[in-house]
């Protein structure tokens, strides 16, 4: 494998560079039966569309995707849903600026040590617009998901120092603003601090938040396959992302086993009603059935204005000055990824889980058995 | 997959339960004509193995390792290597009081959930005793890596609130104290600080930390395989741990894009020598060369002797206290198993990297064209 | 991945060489539930035994198989299984003889190539006691497969060119002579005709044929995972294996079309009553619901006695005579070989059945919604 | 994984249905620095193209292949590279004769079976375009083996009885006949026998068989992924195929040892040159360096135009007459699928095969210490 796939049983494998003539992805392993039209994918890729404010670059595309397979009458049929965004910014610009220089805190570098070369046209492969693929198939997950009453939802929990007030968390007021944040008031402060920041030629990073509800118990595979571990691989190779965390986290890391650990009980679906619910939702990489919470550490943005200290390709020092706008933050862009990311996740140990009883084969093959195992 | 497989060329498969007949792990994938004796696995075991000092639990085993497979005349020949260690502590206790009751902060209520039942004793396959595998396997993926200069060393950064201060930061002190803290008086805080909790039927959390060094730039996969992404999860899969962060991680989040770039440089071997290392060693998911520096976030032990508030299989609630022994801190024995977990990870990718350019494909098989493709 | 894992879902790792410590098998993805014992995998494996005629090895082990994980209060946990068989054979031989000399027909030059060396011990990792393994795995997917009422037996289709005549075709019959060969007397001229080649210092080929019934419609993936084509590569995956084909097979090569094609009818069960059944139960890679027919060709037994031309290790030309009693023909000990690979085969696709409908992931995990997709 | 995945380092996907938007694949894993055109491509795409004779449909598409990522300035770029080919003939025919019925021979019912409703248009996914797919991935792959010298060629072998005779081979005259066979004289008949049972509105099988010249020994692993199980599987997969052999195949089946043993030599490249190749170039899963063969068996078209008895998707039975035209027989368009998917498998085995030796590790990582394991 060369990293473009991803999941095993709900499986993707994404395509397509920047400026090249397209971005994509295939799914195979959506069951079939899914009601799934293009809108319903659509929706979801203008929430990561460039171009809707002051805060995002301004380069305009429509990003419109089309179907090409795996769908027959308004319904999923099994087979292979390739998925497709054809790029129309590809006008020829003149890249001899970066062709051979090192962006600091991108990957140029690591591009062309691995590869012996790379597509430098505006990033290729390593650019945000790789997301669109990711975006792309976590709309038919988080469209599975929801028949099963599962939903999921990431915010921006943090820009630079300024957080959400638990106090003033308001879901639906994330719609309200540009930041996606959750807490008008933070997000006015946040807008100030993000001009400011702008105004300096510089970027700032921040904390985007996902919770994951009415998943059932008993989702996510023990030791290696743990839920918060999928989840953990699946933000990280999210690019720009830094640190994640489940639960508690980090302050678990500071908390006493009295604290820390949730009184546990149970709500009448049978699942756990902590309360607390410092755990975030799994216990042993399992979920218990409370809420799934946990964050992403995102970077400030790498191209900024002001001047840096680099080197080219043939290793000699050089000044660089980053032209054109770029997004002076990548987290209000990156929930719409975050949470594709966890729909993408939970719908691939959603499928596994169902083969983890032997009364499950049964309920689904049946069997001439009265006495059968596994009862 | 069922949870018990990890990587994709440096493959291994865990299996066994706390109070089963054995623990072991077969690792497929290992290249032929690596030295490799038991005593090279047993060594790293013996730093995970409990009752060496009074902060870890009393169970005395040996964990003696076997090599069953695999190893021909004190080298790897290629095929699986088979390795196994008999649990002596078998004895029959009494788990009547922990069999129908769900202890907190355990996985006894989510294997229940995903499975119908489980096997209580002593935690079954949800035990700390899992990491067996986990270290035997990493301790061969540790030998490979050491043949091409590539060292990983683990440490523990911070027991509670009490961390490692970088002014008295020295490795080879980790080694003098039981919390394998390399800062003697953080360690000798930080054995007070447990020492109370101890007294207090209560216990702590911390933070490991793992520096990679010696890596080539380039290895990682773009998009879904990052190396940030793979360690990630490599991390978060260790019972236990509730973050992870590469390089700034989530300090990263509140920097300015000015701060938190690297002004990059390169050395006489092509290798990013940053000087800050903000980035952690890894840019685009691909390492740069610098050392690759992250950290877990580790909860307190959840088995602690106070009375908990919890329910029973039937879904009473019912007040449980934990009796025996147990380690008030996960934290010094969790950090050679991170080791393993990163080594494994790092071992895989490596290998995977070897057929990223055509240029080596000819290299190890040749080929009959003056004019290769891919020079 | 280095070759020693088969399957997806329902996924095993062997391990093990001829003359090292022990051969095994790490089952991963078994559900939760089935009853299982020793003795249901030592009686497979003592249908793959040596010594158990004149036309059998005369390696004399017991083969006894330890459960070491994965299975509690007699029943799988869907935690790994792992099985284990010591070697009990393991005197150290002279192998001097055949240490730096390639046996034609065997794998001795090919491991060289590939790895630099090999364990050259009564044939390493390449020996039939590979299969063990492979039997100790199956027995537990025959198991799996038996409480849905799926059948997989395979018996001797042919001896060198005497083969089962189908008028007397009666498969009780096959446990009433050494070859299971389910015709009397074609067993009896196949014996005749095995004795006259011993005595030539020579061996025999021959056919193994295999049927799966039970089967419901619907198994196997369309495209790369076609049913038969999964089938194809578990029985060419067994040494001496030289050919597959399914219902008529090479014959169908031959046909016309119109004699080809099954007339189609549905049972009350819905499932494909062909009568003829030249596909063997398989249309488009998914069954139909038809008995599952399909014969593997298996070479004759390379280890003869008569002189043989070769080369050494570094490449000069030699005479080999080959020592010792060997099996003058494969294909009775393999037919619970061909069983095993069928079972985990089938057991692997049925798994992934589970999730290729909307309808079925409701069936396990419910949801709020009257109005569900995928009805 | 729900079939539509093949290869483990070499990956492809494919995706489309014979009347949906268009047929495609995405590469993950070919290596930087190949130089890649569509031209390259598209010369294979041709030959499978139906409308090129009176033996192939007359459906006239051009199928015309479009890259969309992945190349940059004439080379690979060591990321996905998606295919596509648009379908043009997507006009909406009347499909109500086949919509509730269920073809004999095809994949209708069982698709029906596993899904529970199907894409009817021109057989959906499970029609012969789907192959587009496997071919144009397949050219990357002839086109990397080919930087190594390594050749792959497929051609009919036999057409219903008419076998090509080995006294008449002679490769180049597989171009001069539409059937691609490289025996003018059996050719000649071949066309006359098939011209025979079109005027019966019959249809005829055949044996399509492949020579791999030019391969390392050493490639293929042990146990389960031998070199001959990956191929059988990659043939099987292709619909219509039957039968799958290498080497002798079945004729060993009926060999003595003495026989069927190759005597075995050396050339000076250190490959197996046994004049004989009984073996077909493989010995225990892993190529000898003698070239590999093998054949496939084709059975002849399903859809034919005479009356057939069937029965509808409510189990009525029913008569059935297939209108429009059909090709008589599937070889000759089958031939370059065949050296497609043996491409695919061959170079997926070849990277694999990189990983083998600690030696080789060295060879690409280099390393600080002189005196290295694994020489």
């Amino acid at each position: 494998m060369a990293g473009s796939v991803y999941g095993e049983r709900f499986r993707v494998m994404t395509w397509g560079e920047s400026h090249g003539k397209g971005i994509g992805v295939v799914v195979d392993g959506c069951p079939a039966g899914l009601s799934l039209e293009e809108a319903d994918i659509q929706a979801l890729l203008d929430r990561r569309r460039p171009g809707q404010s002051r805060f995002t670059t301004q380069r305009d595309e429509a990003d419109a995707v089309e179907i090409l397979s795996g769908v027959f009458e308004g319904r999923t049929t099994g087979t292979p849903i390739s998925l497709e965004v054809r790029n129309k910014d590809q006008r020829s610009r003149d890249y001899s600026a970066i062709k051979d220089i090192y962006r600091p805190g991108h990957a140029d570098f690591t591009y062309d040590a691995k590869y012996g070369f790379r597509d430098y046209r505006g990033g290729g492969r390593s650019s945000g617009r790789e997301t669109i693929g990711r975006v792309a198939a976590g709309a038919i997950a988080q469209k599975l998901l929801g028949t099963l009453g599962i939903g999921v939802r990431a915010y921006t929990k943090a820009v630079g120092g300024i957080a959400v007030d638990p106090a003033r968390f308001d879901l639906e007021k994330m719609w309200e603003n540009r930041l996606y944040m959750p807490d008008p008031k933070a997000a006015e402060e946040a807008e100030a601090f993000l001009a400011e920041a702008m105004a300096r030629k510089d970027s700032v990073g921040g904390v985007a938040e996902c919770v994951i509800t009415g998943l059932p118990a008993g989702i996510g595979e023990p030791v290696f396959d743990k839920l918060d571990a999928c989840l953990a691989k699946a933000v990280l190779s999210i690019g720009g992302v830094k640190g994640f965390e489940v639960g508690d986290g980090f302050r678990a890391a500071k908390a006493l086993g009295s604290e820390n650990n949730d009184p546990f009980r149970l709500d009448k679906a049978g699942r756990a009603e902590t309360g607390t619910n410092h755990a975030g939702g799994i216990l042993g990489g399992i979920s218990d059935g409370a809420p799934v919470v946990f964050r992403a550490a995102i970077k400030p943005t790498p191209s900024i204005a002001s001047v840096q200290q680099t080197v080219t390709r043939d290793g000699k020092e050089q000044e660089l000055e980053i032209k054109g706008r770029h997004d002076p933050i990548i987290v209000p862009r990156a929930v719409v990824v975050v949470e594709a990311m966890a729909a993408l996740t939970v719908a691939d140990l959603l499928l596994t889980g169902m083969m983890s009883r032997m009364e499950w084969v049964h309920k689904i093959y049946g069997g001439p058995y009265e006495d059968r195992d596994g009862k």
